[in-house]
This record gives C-alpha cells, structure tokens and sequence, in this order.
C-alpha cells in the first residue's frame, strides 16, 4: 500500500515509480504504532475478550514486537502534556478509536513528521482532521462493518425504550415506587409507527432489517435510492427530501456520518418543524444535534424522548446538558464497543496492520483518506 | 352465551332448555358491571386515549348506561373494607386486569351470588381462582391478542437492554461519570447468542417473528411442535425437554401462563443448572420465578441480568427483593397496558359485554373458563 506523504519524500530521494514506493516502504522495518484506548482498570481482568482497553491493547502486542515494531499504547490524549503528545514526533501509525477519541488536528498532524498510516478501530474517523490528513498525503482508515451490527441493534433497542417509556418504569421500581398510570399515559407500541432513518448506509439497512417485522411504516433518506432488492427485504420508502420525511416521522434515526454538511444540522429551527412528540436515536455523532437546541425540546416537550450514546465532546462533561434533560435515555459512547464489536475491530484493524507491513492494499471500503484523497462522501 | 350458574337457576325455575336459558339471559335486562383499574389520577388528563385506568373505565360508560345498565369502577381492591367487597353480593359482571389485578379469590366469588361474567381487560387471568369461578359455573374470559404484540415488542426490549448492558451506562449518564470500560466488559450484541423461549403460544411467535433478523439460534419449548411453516419462518427449533434447552440458552424468555405446574419451577435448583451469566426475561408472571431463588443467583452472577415487569405480589412491596438485587431491568406491570394495548383491551372488552347482553358466543380463544369448563392449558 502506497503512502502519498511517503511517496513524495521517496519519490524526491529515489526518482522511484509510485510503485517502487510501495514495496519500498513494505518493507521498511521497524515501525513506531501507537494505539489510544480507554483505559478498563478493575474491569480489564473481568473479560479475556475485552481487549479494546489500554490494558489489552487489541491484543496485538506480541504479534507486532515478535515482528520488531515498537508498540505504545496510552489513555492519555489530551492536553500538551499528554503520552500521546510525546510520541505524535516519531510514530508511523496511530490508532485511534471513536469511544476515547484523540482528536488528531492539524497541528498534531504537522508534528507528526514519520506519520503515514491512520487507523480507526472502529467506525467514525470525524476525531480525526480529514481534511489536513488528506493535505498531509497520509491515509486515514476504519474497520468499516466491525461494529454496524452492534449500532444497528443498540439503536433498535433505544426505538423500543423511547416508544414504550421504560426508564420511567425502571426508575420507579429502584425508588421504591409503584405507579402503573405514570408509565403508561405515554407507553406506545412500536407497531404502526413511523419511523425514518436519515442514512441508508450500512448500519441503516441492517436497522431497518431488524424493523421490518414490528410492522411499521419505515422510510429514509440517503443520497442514492437502495437497490430495490434492499428496498423489497426491508420494505423502507425512499424519501428524496429529508425535511419532508423527518416530519413525517414518529420516530427518527439519525445515521449518517458528520460532516460539514450535517454538523449542528438538527438546530431549532430544524427540531421545531418536526411533529409534537418525536423520539430521536442518534447513534451516529452527538455535533449533528445543536445540543442546547436538543436539551430545550426535550425540556418543553416538543422532542418526546431523546436517546443516543454520542456526544460532543466525548467523554462529556459533567455539566452537559443531555445529561439533566427530560425523557433521555442517553449512555456513554458504547454502542459500538460491544465485546463481540471488539473482538471484529481488533481483527480488523491486525489485518490492516499486516497488510501495511505487507505492502498490501485495504479492503477498499475502509479507506476515509487513501494517500491524501477523501473518500466521496466526506468531500 | 348461555352462563352454566344463571342456567342452573333457570333450569330450576323454569325448566327451560339451555337454548332458552341462553336467550333468557341475554334479555334479563340491567346489569350491575363492576370494573377494577389502576388509578391515573394526574396523568389521566395528559392523554385522551389513555382509557384504561379508573378515571377513564375503558371510555364504555355512557354506551352501558344509555343501555341501562349501572357501571361503577374503582381502584379499591383489597381487604375486606374496599369499595370492590362493597359490590360483590349484586354484581353480575366484573371486569379486572393483569396490571391491578383484582383478586377474585373463591370466597369473593361465593359471595357473588349474582356474578356470571369475568372479564379480563387485557390477558392473564391468574388472579382469578380459576377452579373456584368454574366450579359456580361462571365464566372467564380475556381480549385474547390484545395485547401480544406489546408483550413481544416489550421483551425484546428487554432481551436487548439485558444483553447491551444499557442500565450501567445511563446510571452513568444521569450520576454525572462516563466509564466507557464498566459497561463494556459485559456488553454483548444480540447476534449469534442462543435466545429460547419457554412457551410459543402467541406472544412466544410473535417475538420469535421478530427475533428472527437478528441471526440468533433460537429454540422453543411447548407443549406442542409450532407448525412446520411457522418454525420455517422464525428459523427456531422445537426442544421437546424443557430442561435440555434451557441449559443450552444465553437468554431466557418466559412466555407460559402461571399454573400449578409453572408455579415457582425456576427454583434454586433449576437456575443452578442453567448457564452461568444467563440472562432471563419475564414478562409471563412473577409467580413462575421463587423470588429469592432469583435474588440470590443476581447477586452471585449466576444469573447476568433478569428484567421483567412481573412480580408477585403485585404493586411489589417497598421491600421485594428484586428492586434491589443487582443486573435488574424491572419495571411495574406495564408492558400488556401501553395506550395502543388500552385501545384494543377496551375494544375487546366493550365487545365481549355487548356480546354477553344479546346473548352471543365470544371469540372462541378468549375463553379461560367457558359456563364451568376450564380451557384445556389450565386444567
């Protein structure tokens, strides 16, 4: 696999074809990895398979420095003091995942002077400064499908605790309460709703498989119409106008990745036009919601129930307001770090080490940023 | 629909065929209907078609009175001081429900001199001596289906909140951490874990139905094979030996009525033998579980998470042993009364009685005891 930023200095030092490059740098030695995971403490010894943590690194270790790479892995990301600071000089691959993410900015790109490879373990890459890692030549990759399944069942379990009102009921019971009537008053069944998803991608086709039996009325909105096979399965219709769908919904799913278009994209005005009452599941970026204008419908009533485990920033602070309002039913970035979820995005992101290592190419669908071009729909 | 106590008496008094008897009844003018609901008191006015509490009675009591019959409803169920006690010597017909059950015990119902209908709004007529009601001949019946799809939606819910291990992470949310490490080292997806349902009557189906996108291996046992078209359709295997099955499962789910053979079978014993860290959903009836047996394979681990929103007795005392042991996922009784399931109970209750006042058969599934005769499943 041929790195741009690589390419050119060997290019400018050897002449060499494009790919020469490429095997030239297969076979380069010894690289500097350095991975950034949460850090699992006590809960590390729990599970041999949680191995997304710091403790377990993705279970890579021996693997890399039997082959004579340097391995670093850190929790510490943040702040001009941090572990991770003192290895952005002389690090070849970062990895990096969107449950902890360091945010890798320009600046950081800039210092990274021996940086060729980013690696997402995981999906969801917007941490990292796309547009400066294209200019930089670097290529930016995902282990694109590890966790879709994990998100597309997690979002359909927030559907079903928004609609049939179940933290209340749970709250109730560990306070000592018993109050049918304070539950049910808004307890729905799923089943003859309307439910959208803004985003047919991956994770919205398997959503929407996994909704076709409650027999609701189910659309969505994307750039490209499913192949009608997908439509036939699912039994989703296409909505080509977003606002128009998004007010005909009872509930919404929001899947689609952040960009500049979609950035702070649900703002008042957005929110005020959708019916009294909707129930919102984003899973996909906490930055597409204007986050006061979230909080405040939810405090008025006009969003009925908001849930997600995304937000921004990630880890959010303890004064956020999604954490105080009404009718959330929020968590930590999870969704995707399963410990099945981990276990496909440590084998993943080892399989596009290898091939790194190798001089191979990805699977194409995991490149974000291949050697400074963006992948289309982050252009 | 002839009522074998009231025929008795007519038999005696007139000598009439049952045919007669039946018509007889269907034209013996005011009727005395009590209905016992759960009170709503504030939240009753928050939705028009919340009608299955107290303040709403099922929306039938202009339609009974216009017809000349007296209606009263109440919450006041228990002890022998209660505005219920109050009305059982002239009561004929009594509607109750799963979610504030009524207990209509053999005493109750010998002194009901009058009564000749049960009704249940909803499904589960365990709080009904059911031997003691088919002894005095009467009759029982439930809006069977009325609310199956709600219970199925419902435990899927559960299976997924159980699975994902969603309660840690909104208690973080709401108490202000973020610990991304101690929800994940037991967070699961639902895909590829073995889901069996004990009972695959219609709520059993409809969640296997609705199971079937996630790629699970799903197994059932009941009395009988599902037909063949069926069990292609959910892809679930039929375990003849309940016991084989349950041992082979990650996730339990309960859907059997309470009887004296399900009274208490998951006992210390049984759930020794299950899986370690199985997870069990129930939202048949509490009864089915030895509550302590449960509380206590919480608190070792044995069993990874029970959610459910049965419990017995019901409201659950301030001190029940479920509120409080740990990976539960409890709720009130609240999963068969969401506003869609009122709708329908409602419906099929207004049916029943209009039934009941020409003289006419029910829907041959609702019937739990027909004039003295037990449904077969509860003999």
């Amino acid at each position: 696999m041929a790195m741009k930023r690589a390419g050119v200095s060997a290019i400018r030092a050897l002449c060499s074809s494009p790919n020469f490059t490429r095997h030239a740098h297969s076979t380069a030695g010894s690289k500097k990895i350095v991975g950034v995971f949460y850090k699992a403490n006590e809960y590390a010894e729990l599970n041999p398979n949680f191995v997304g943590c710091v403790e377990r690194g993705l279970g890579i270790r021996d693997w890399l420095e039997s082959r004579g790479h340097q391995y670093v892995v850190t929790a510490d990301k943040d702040g001009p003091d941090c572990e991770l600071e003192k290895h952005i000089p002389d690090l070849h691959v970062l990895i990096t995942t969107p449950f902890h993410p360091a945010y890798v900015t320009a600046e950081r790109i800039k210092k990274a002077k021996n940086l060729q490879l980013l690696l997402t373990a995981g999906i969801g890459s917007d941490h990292i400064d796309l547009k400066a890692a294209a200019e930089a030549g670097l290529t930016v990759a995902e282990v694109t499908g590890s966790n879709v399944v994990s998100v597309a069942e997690d979002e359909l379990m927030r559907i079903l605790i928004l609609v049939r009102n179940f933290l209340p009921g749970h709250h109730q019971v560990i306070s000592g309460d018993w109050n049918v009537a304070g539950i049910a008053y808004r307890a729905y069944d799923l089943e003859g709703k309307t439910v959208g998803t803004f985003g047919a991608g991956r994770i919205g086709k398997l959503l929407l498989q996994r909704l076709k039996p409650f027999n609701c009325n189910l659309l969505y909105h994307d750039r490209l119409k499913m192949d009608p096979e997908m439509e036939k399965q699912t039994g989703a219709k296409f909505e080509e106008d977003l606002d128009v769908m998004l007010q005909k919904c009872d509930i919404i799913v929001i899947n689609t990745p952040l960009t500049d278009q979609t950035r702070g994209m649900f703002n008042k005005e957005r929110i005020s036009k959708l019916k009294k009452g909707v129930l919102i599941v984003n899973n996909a970026r906490g930055a597409i919601m204007d986050t006061q204008a979230v909080a405040d419908a939810c405090s008025s009533g006009h969003i009925g129930g908001y849930s997600g485990d995304v937000w921004f920033p990630q880890p959010a602070p303890k004064d956020h307001p999604w954490r105080y309002m009404p009718n959330q039913a929020m968590t930590p970035h999870i969704s995707g770090t399963t410990i099945d979820g981990q276990l496909r995005y440590a084998a993943g992101t080892k399989d596009m080490l290898d091939r790194y290592f190798k001089g191979e190419e990805f699977p194409l669908q995991n490149y974000i940023v291949r050697e400074g071009v963006l992948a289309p729909q982050y252009r």
